[in-house]
């Protein structure tokens, strides 16, 4: 029934069926592995930042592969791990023994995650990873955050967030889908604004310090501060997107009162929305993850830093959406020219320009459409 | 410390300073008579609507009143009494002795709200009166609420949701409200899109059966209809207002494409909400709770039942706003009129029109301004 399994360098056991949701069974995905990467390094970062060890929960521990990784590369106040699954949690208990890890600030718990939140004093940082719906234990893992505590989030519900099922996306996220050029950064911010909206019902506001998408899934790390100041602050980045499908300009606005006419071709327009147009990266907090993936190089995978790297890159520009060159070269009949390429030309022609991780062939700018057409006509 | 009261013929103690929120204090608001009045006639119509009995929860029954008049006047399947407070549990207590209530159907608690919901089975029921920000109860109420079951919910946030603080309005119901003519009417429509959309997270939708102002609070009854469909129908129903304050024009919007400038006068327009557009009330269900108050009139104050007598009466207009004739009296120089007349006059001309609760100077009609205008020259 059970299989071992290696992860950074750890050894553990998970279902032999590793990947199967069903009751009882003990999940383990490998290719989370990035998102556990990046939650071993933001801990790391952060309390180097703060120069405080976190008190760290892990609310749905599944084989306690993530805890296993935090009890080896993070220091802490303290680290409850728990699952609501009894299977789950002997075989966690089972591979911290394997791993011949004993520690006196790590808890084992096997509650409900509801349950164990609500009894449970707050923490520094709160992983929740679940299957279902994220919203059941929402608004509990907020509440029991310590101001300045991290939500650390992952969701495969990126269909819905990103306009397959947008009629699922309005009725759990509150907000019209975008399903053209960069639907997935547009779900990850609508999922930001909706979790932003929960916050500031509880007079706070959560900060994007890093967000991704990764193959399967949307990860999130958001810093919860208690002001109300900055929660009535975030509605002014709750905005619509306005969009041609017939040239691509974007536009956003937090207007009700606008033109149906597209103001460069004339098409008429679409909109979506609302969604976060803030920043989705802590660059501070960034590049100190990425040194600690430079100076522990073995216990983290190549792909992560990788994807760190591109990430850290495209945060310099602020433009809250991308463009697809391929889109562009198709809708203009030009011919298609190398990303990094066109890069280079958009900066030596004064713009801010950067690769994106969300696309191979799209590029993150402030420059318009037609700029980008009149360069890539140079290219 | 404690006094004795009496409310529809019921005798109880709670503390001779009944109306302070102090923490250990026994509240009691001889005002919110009006609310217990329609949740005792509410329970009532519903159970012979539904010829079931409901099991029922008081969430925070401080001094017990509200459970002690369900007691007499109510048949159910279990009424939960609870408190988070050990003295007000032990005045519920002696409160139901001084009325030699015996029910094996009841039960108190002494737990904090979510606790008594997180480990409870779901009710037909709930009640939730909190003296501080509702959200904190709210997702876990719905959570537990049966198919169809109600969600009794006062609030005494006015002041937010009707405009005099449209940042914490923002903050806590993520709606710009509207401070002009009908600010607690859209107040009360700002709170139930904000509800529907908690409830739509949860593939659940709130049907409102009564929701009413009076004196320092809106209370509202929402039935939960677990439905993903009618979640997200629920959407079409949360709109914008666009209201002209020069000429006093009223219009509703899904979208975001709309002119700046008044289609009337011209004026430069204003934009509040999203809001809730559908009927706040189920007429049938007003009219068994009238059936109610008249059988058992000893039961509610007269002034419950002229309240509920004007609130079914504004229930056969559907428009979502109603005009203040005092103000369109100004606006236009004109002499203002009896809203008694106004309203004949008004159904006499073909429009629908009635007096509403919410001001006893405006009407709800679905006549345009100018013909109210046309009309109110003629009184």
């Amino acid at each position: 029934m059970f299989k071992q399994f290696n992860e950074a360098g750890i050894h553990f056991y998970a279902s032999r069926n590793n990947l199967s949701t069903k009751r009882g069974n003990v999940f383990y995905n490998p290719m989370m592995i990035v998102n556990r990467d990046f939650s071993v390094a933001i801990i790391n970062a952060l309390t180097t930042l703060n120069n405080k060890r976190m008190r760290i929960l892990d609310l749905m521990a599944a084989s306690g592969v993530r805890a296993l990784r935090f009890s080896k590369s993070c220091v802490f106040e303290e680290l409850v791990v728990n699952d609501v699954s009894k299977e789950c949690v002997s075989v966690i208990k089972r591979n911290f023994k394997l791993n011949k890890i004993k520690n006196k600030r790590i808890k084992f718990c096997n509650e409900s995650a509801n349950n164990l939140l609500l009894r449970s004093s707050t923490f520094d940082y709160i992983q929740v990873d679940p299957f279902e719906n994220i919203h059941k234990f929402l608004d509990l893992s907020l509440r029991k955050l310590k101001n300045n505590g991290i939500l650390a989030l992952t969701t495969t519900d990126t269909a819905s967030l990103s306009g397959t099922y947008p009629k699922t996306c309005l009725r759990r996220y509150s907000s019209l889908p975008f399903k053209y050029d960069f639907k997935h950064e547009f779900g990850i911010r609508i999922l930001v604004k909706d979790l932003q909206r929960l916050a500031s019902k509880q007079d706070s506001f959560l900060e994007p310090l890093l967000c991704y998408h990764y193959k399967h899934h949307y990860g999130l790390f958001l810093r919860k501060v208690h002001s109300k100041r900055r929660a009535n602050e975030s509605f002014k980045n709750h905005k619509y997107l306005i969009y041609c499908k017939k040239c691509l300009n974007a536009r956003i606005t937090n207007s009700i009162f606008n033109s149906e006419k597209c103001p460069v071709c004339g098409s008429k327009l679409d909109f979506f929305g609302r969604f976060y147009t803030g920043s989705l990266w802590d660059r501070r907090v960034l590049s100190l993850m990425l040194e600690n993936f430079k100076s522990k190089e073995a216990e983290f995978s190549r792909e992560s830093f990788k994807l760190l790297s591109l990430i850290y890159e495209e945060s310099s520009v602020e433009t809250p959406y991308t463009i697809n060159t391929h889109l562009i070269a198709k809708k203009y009949s030009l011919k298609p020219c190398s990303v990094n390429l066109l890069v280079e030309s958009l900066k030596k022609d004064g713009f801010k320009a950067s690769r994106t991780h969300f696309n191979n062939y799209s590029i993150r700018t402030n420059a318009s459409v037609a700029d980008i057409v009149r360069i890539m006509k140079e290219c």
